[in-house]
């Protein structure tokens, strides 16, 4: 059985099963959903309305026993930047997609407003139902009162309140195979699945399996390749301290946003770091190390208990630690455990969500620090919707807007993650240039910059970080197409024997005769396909700066700015 | 005495008084205050920055007799747009700016958040002082405070508590002969006045006077164009109905956009018209024809007094009637006058905020129709800078994204007026193109698609909008550059003694030469400086386009769509 397309049509209702064009043939992930935004979505339509598309690609290798290949990504016009999207999950779904032979799934048109809807995928296709139970009911009942519902296990991609009210920074969450939540959370690519009026979407191989062309070399290579990401140093960290690891690393370089980024440092750290973390996982019978979808060799997820032991939150990552933690100067980690279990709860990206709390408070609509503070707008503004909820629910820039802050951390108003440009100046350029605004997963230069992976560029200075980002953010856009999770990254980085043997894992599944150069012509590829998407929306090279306070206001303990020249930002896409 | 160039420093808190720069002597109004933010404002700069600056210029004939020539231009990156803007009002301050010989009036840098201020300006220079008591006060409370407060007659700027919590929408307010208000509506430039803790500024000539080169020719010129003003039938019509005798016209020709732009007629125009209007007037006791500053010869403008024939407001204008009457569907003209004082006692736009409030309605914030809920919503949210008062006061863009709308009618983030592009069509090149962001006054379109005013151009058809715009826009862009107020456009596109005897007043009162040549060029230069900062700001072709809906949505009663290509709205710039 070949891979199909699947679409669902909300306007009409209906449902059909396609072949796959010749040229989406070799494209899986975020290849495949940029690829398909870009030739279906008209450039300049409104992100919320029946002309914008949303679609789900698991990756190449996604559905196979490949380590680490559980990743789904989704695609569309995002409302928050007005730009193309992808954002990628783990979670059982893409695995369970791939096995239904859907090589993605586009839900496009837009059903009328008086009713919501679910769909379930097979492989036969796609089912449309009325559903009425679970509206406005957060992630977890989901995925509870789902988990009962059916009769088989199933996948579940789901959005919360947010993404039904189509807050700007609502994510899509992937159940987990704990049936707790995974997200697809940067974008807003809830609030479009919420215009759409799909409240959920089932999936279930009924048993179907994905063909590998060649087993024998697909498991050789499998073999090797999960050796070379449980060997690496980077990795063990990850699996024993989480990526919240980071918080005392970029602490101590100097470039943990503080106090909606007006310091580099945070007084309370040692609070909210990962080995303190770490600790109290322990103590309160949590799990340190804990995968988000089945194959995951590293492990870097984690279940966080509450202090009576209870199940608190999972997938608790550094970025939503810092942003609650320093950005919003909230040194008590179970609040931040409160907060981030709300978010995932209603669907809501918590780097943005977060950011947008820290501008809050420079405008005075909470303290800095009020832990319980954010709980409260996210249980009583957020979820109920109000006027407050809204703002807060639209992200960062929105904050900055409705208040008249000045100081607003965003690029093409998506608020810009826990490594500051001007101290990280890798991540300066990564920020500026990526096709999907800030987002520190598009070409990670904190690795290089910081954690000496894949050679050491000094991120102080501004020499050799655009060469450092464009390569990064060419290799990210091809594993992004692969189903893989972006932490191979750092085996791939410093381990010859790493990307070969991905390489020879996806030749093995399709028969096919791939090369490394083939590889990287496809990230630059995705690249070009997704920046001439936002030409054709408007965007422009004035797009690719960052605010204007990045370059004003020099930030301490290094006291540096960002002192990147336009032509120098532009030249990263000489390629 | 020559004039010069004030300038305010609010970092400083310094002032000087400086010479004009040969490239700027032959500017005034809005040519004036365009090349000065061109020259000196960061075109990427955030607009609630220090790097933003505040420029008010009166007209190159403001301070003389000539008629109607008392519009004071403001200047600035718009909060709203983020376009360069200029807005202009009546009242008395172009005048009396004028006669302290102040050729611009520029505010810089940034007050720290802990103190507001006032300025004084006299043939001296300006001087700056702490302000406490008039701090969070409405536009009506500052200027009866202020007319106590001074011994003499002096003229007022003032921001309301929408410009102090620097609300997008908020208006900058002029004191006019009767001390009420006038307003420079557009593009938030009360919010830049708040941002640099500027509460209010007054303007006392002391005696001054503008000198004239050739005082005889002058008076000549002046009564012939003052002729041509009185016998234009347009004319005429405005003194006795106001701006509002256009609620019938465009409703005849279906292009009155009605329930949030989804109908081009509204069924209760009769109640909102301008002769229901003129007859309530009548009624009441207020005054029908009435002028905004002394000169007037047209006099739009009247006063509406309530039911107990007390003043209510004044100004009270067609494209404001427009926007809460028909796009909100509102049937009660008290409730408008209401709502109208109310914008202009916050001092916020009334046509931003009254298209937010029609947004804001179909999003189900209140129902259509509910008038009483307007003033509520403005009294109770607005005014109070609540989170619902916010997202309000920053636009209807902002509505629309707060809630998800996608029927949200503006262009670069400013809400189009009273004439639906889909039936007048002139008015959808005009919208697009002008580098203010959607206005109507920056080319009137409708006076020759519509009332038949400088020939006649099918509003139904695409044929001949694009030059039709163009040549508009570039006479208003000269005009809003004399002091002139725009009305005496009509007068000119028709009688050929009107425009040549306004350059003959130019001419005397400066003793140049200049031709009607000159003038086109200067209306072609204006233009192109504006969009040249534009684009410096990141704005491209691509923003020069109307909303999605436009293009999908045929309005009733004509059922068309905008149909201009984007080619075909571009060639606009060819000049």
């Amino acid at each position: 059985m070949s891979d199909k397309i699947f679409r669902v049509n909300m306007t009409e209702l209906t449902v059909s099963v396609e072949e796959v064009p010749q040229n989406w043939a070799g494209l899986g992930g975020r290849g495949l959903t940029s690829t398909i935004v870009a030739a279906e979505v008209p450039p300049t339509c409104h992100p919320l309305g029946p002309n914008n598309k949303l679609v789900f690609a698991p990756g190449l290798l996604s559905g196979t026993v490949a380590a680490n290949s559980g990743r789904l990504s989704a695609g569309a016009k995002s409302p928050l930047t007005g730009t193309i999207k992808e954002a990628n999950a783990g979670g059982t779904s893409a695995q369970l997609l791939a096995r239904c032979g859907c090589k993605a799934l586009i839900i496009e048109g837009q059903a009328k407003a008086d009713s919501w809807y679910s769909l379930a995928v097979t492989p036969a296709g796609v089912a449309i139902s009325e559903e009425k139970e679970l509206i406005g009911k957060g992630n977890y009942e989901v995925v509870q009162t789902l988990s009962k519902r059916f009769e088989s296990k199933r996948g579940v991609i789901t959005i919360g309140p947010a993404g039904e009210m189509k807050m700007e920074a609502a994510n899509i969450s992937v159940m987990d195979p704990d049936g707790n939540l995974r997200s697809n959370g940067r974008g807003g690519l809830g609030a479009v699945m919420g215009s759409k009026r799909v409240k959920f979407i089932s999936v279930d191989p009924q048993g179907g399996k994905v063909t590998i062309a060649d087993p024998e070399a697909f498991k050789q290579a499998n073999r090797a390749f999960a050796k070379a990401l449980v060997d690496n140093p980077v990795s063990q960290t990850l699996g024993t301290y989480g990526t919240n690891v980071l918080v005392n690393v970029i602490n101590e370089a100097g470039g943990l946003p503080t106090r909606n980024f007006t310091s580099g440092q945070f007084e309370g750290h040692d609070k909210i770091s990962g080995e303190t973390m770490h600790d109290l996982i322990e103590e309160r019978g949590g799990v340190v190390k804990h995968n988000c979808h089945a194959g995951c060799v590293i492990q870097c997820s984690q279940i966080y208990n509450d202090a009576n032991k209870q199940y608190k939150t999972s997938g608790f990552e550094y970025e939503s630690i810092w942003a609650l933690g320093a950005d919003c100067c909230v040194e008590d980690l179970d609040d931040i455990a409160e907060a981030d279990r709300l978010m995932d709860d209603l669907g809501i990206d918590s780097i943005e969500t977060s950011v947008a709390m820290g501008v809050a408070m420079e405008a005075g609509v909470l303290p800095f620090g009020d832990g319980p503070g954010v709980c409260r707008i996210l249980r009583e503004e957020v979820a109920k919707g109000t006027a407050l909820g809204r703002i807060i629910g639209n992200g960062a820039g929105s904050v900055g807007r409705a208040f008249g802050v000045t100081r607003v951390p965003v690029v093409k108003n998506q608020a810009i993650p826990a490594y500051d440009p001007r101290t990280v100046k890798g991540m300066a350029i990564t920020y500026a240039t990526t096709p999907m605004g800030a987002d520190h997963t598009a070409g990670y230069a904190v690795a290089t910059n910081i954690l000496n992976v894949g050679g050491s560029v000094d991120p102080l200075s501004k020499d050799g970080q655009v060469e450092l980002s464009r390569n990064l953010q060419i290799a990210t856009a091809a594993i992004d197409s692969t189903g893989m999770c972006l932490f191979i990254a750092f085996a791939a980085l410093d381990d010859p024997n790493c990307l070969p043997r991905l390489i020879d894992l996806i030749n093995a599944r399709f028969g096919i005769n791939l090369t490394g150069d083939d590889v990287t012509n496809l990230g630059k590829t995705i690249l070009k396909t997704e920046r001439a998407f936002n030409q054709a929306a408007g965007f422009n090279n004035a797009d690719d700066r960052l605010p204007e306070f990045f370059y004003n206001e020099p930030l301490p303990p290094h006291n540096l700015v960002v002192d990147f020249t336009g032509e120098e930002i532009d030249s990263f896409w000489n390629f």
